[in-house]
């Protein structure tokens, strides 16, 4: 198994397939009320965040303790990162007082790669820029596999502010893995320049994507770019890009709806569509705990 | 069992006293040096603080440990929901990250209860808006029968700010069901208006009700209100609902004097009688914690 | 073994040596991947920072962690203190609650000895205003060692703001406790007035020292002082007493170059010193956990 999970990429089908039929275990044993495996016990796993995230630093360090691991939490806020220490450095100490995984949020594309050329333990991306956020795709792939019952030949059609969505970024790269067929749907300002090259199509019109999707994937809107000039207002966004009912009921009757959260309800995505039988908001969540524990569970708990 | 601790009324005699016991074993364990339990091995506490309460927040997390639990604290600033996630999304992502209690403190009244209608797990409320704060009212019923043998028949005076204090709220509650006899204390424009109803007499004169007391409870002051028109002067308000040395010996000898902390010494309460032999202030610290082991027991504990 | 580690003047030599002795086993069981030692277990240790120090947290919490105590962070920030609650009132919470000790970091000289008049517990200086931070010294004398061999007879040169650094006065204890020579160098505004008294000489010439220093050790520039009257500009400050290339060839071959971090790389240290052979950086945060992990082992462990 690998060392880091700096990418999406860093899977092939083979590793991938093994990560999420170890959370299919992990899930299991919590079903069976088994909430405590003494894998890592003994380890440290660091949660480093230079952004806020609670959201995905609790969901990192449930599945750390369901492993028996020790876990301490490092905010840059107001650390000696905030009086100009280099990630460098940073990296450096915490790898001196042994921290076996490090769990990375940076606002900087690429950071998750420099600080694994600096640490001899794991580095685990949980998401950097506009780059990647792989457990993300993860356990948005686990939530397609235990609804779908496969992935490959599936067609999941990902929504919104793609250019600056690092979910949409690896989800692309791991469903290509994995042989699921990609629609990315955004306005226009809002697909990135090379996009044409990834292993997805391109569409401008949701609703006509609509009827022939598997799982359609709505990216969170972040509210702060909305002032910006090649943003659509919010209104117009809403209307072309958002998910309403009318709009849901376009799906085949199979067809589920996926959202990496916190959403926006009424942006992108309308309470009737969040809170229907179609969506897997809530699953998603539970399933990242059980993904989290089998990546922790395969980088760290092989090695001696 | 009950399921959540939402307020004090949710106790009836029967079950508060079943609590208060539990809290005596779990002190008597304590000072044996046993200071760790099994009890909740693989359970998970999630502390969800809306509102900075570094004092209850450490009160439960060293309970929560003391039984095994992991704890996980979640503070809204700078989270996701200071991004505009609702309170519900938020309820469904920590039940779906598999907490089993979920402690909540909340500037909103009635916060814990909207939660409790989303959770599978246990909702604790540790404070919400000017409502409740039960288990304040279960450590502070802990120490009066610790102190004076026991609860039913004896006189409690509450003093202070009582409009908008939960903890005077959770009190009258608990007090009365425990066969106490309370007796609120307040500026005219800090009684509730329906506190004719509550089960308390009302007295706007300090020194009148002092002797006839076992126990007086004295409210902390919120600074931030004094500025308020209806709120007396500091002057004012020490000079009349202050206790000071001269007032405290009109008490019987037996009488104690509590305070939920942190005090404004100098204030509601001063150093000579926040340090004299009648106060329980530290006492009560002490009994939080095994009240609150007491209560993740029989709400968590008896659970499969 | 004492309660408290209040200064470096509370060790005597014996005292001293065992817990460096003690580190050693620390940290050779850490070398055997013996990561967790059941010590401290049930034992709670409260980590009571009023100021941020990210870097010693971590060290102190995971020193903590892997003797099996459980750790409680409490950051004055947005606390009751904040509230203006007095050290006092908190000390005797933290004690209620059952602290068995409590590491503390403070802006005020003093703090932890005040503290520790209140607290049943042990109580750990995690570094005063401008007064002591001993278990940095401990590391450091523990890096010494294990570089050099022994303490006793060698020469350490401590550079930079020795006025304001609670790192080199704890160092220049422990190490005269130890049997070392140490010289001071300074900007004449920045040696203590009563430094002609400490068990050490004091030179302004960087490079006459050098080339007679068994290790030098650099102190962190708090750039938040370079506006103040009495401080050398950044480029005099780091032209006179930063350590470069050149300057530290003038080092004999065996000796060692410290620095507690975080680093102001090109400030008082160029990254060419700070990256090579000679820089025990790295080495010395490895070092902190395992000397914490001793103290705490002395003082908690030995109690009942």
């Amino acid at each position: 198994m690998i060392q880091h999970l700096l990418s999406a990429s860093d899977l092939d089908a083979t590793a991938a397939t093994l990560i999420l039929d170890t959370a299919t275990e992990m899930a299991a044993m919590a079903d069976r009320d088994v909430k405590k495996l003494p894998t890592l016990r003994g380890r440290t796993v660091v949660n480093l965040f230079y952004e806020d995230s609670t959201r995905t630093r609790i969901s990192f360090e449930a599945a750390a303790k369901r492993l028996s691991a020790d876990v301490i939490n490092f905010s840059a806020k107001g650390s000696s990162v905030s009086k100009g220490e280099s990630l460098k450095d940073t990296a450096l100490t915490l790898q001196a007082m042994g921290a076996d995984a490090v769990v990375i949020r940076h606002p900087a594309s690429g950071a998750p790669h420099r600080l694994a050329t600096w640490i001899a333990g794991s580095v685990l991306n949980a998401g950097d820029g506009t780059h990647e956020h792989p457990t993300q795709a993860l356990l948005d792939a686990y939530t397609l596999r235990s609804r779908l019952g496969e992935i490959a030949g599936r067609h999941v059609v990902i929504v919104g502010d793609v250019l600056h969505s690092r979910v949409a970024r690896s989800n692309v790269v791991l469903l290509d893995t994995l042989g699921a067929k990609v629609t990315l749907v955004a306005p226009p300002t809002l697909v990135p320049v090379g996009a044409g090259a990834w292993p997805a199509d391109v569409s401008f019109d949701l609703d006509r994507v609509l009827p022939d999707a598997d799982a359609v994937m709505m990216l969170r809107v972040q509210k702060e770019r909305m002032g910006e000039a090649y943003f659509p207002s919010a209104r117009e966004y809403s209307r072309r890009y958002g998910l309403d009912g009318p709009r849901m009921r376009r799906l085949p009757g199979h067809a589920i709806v996926m959202h990496p959260g916190p959403m926006n309800r009424g942006m992108e995505i309308t309470p009737e569509v969040a809170d229907s039988a179609r969506s897997t908001i809530v699953e998603q969540v539970a399933n990242g705990v059980a993904v989290r524990m089998a990546v922790l569970y395969h980088l760290l708990g092989s090695v001696k």
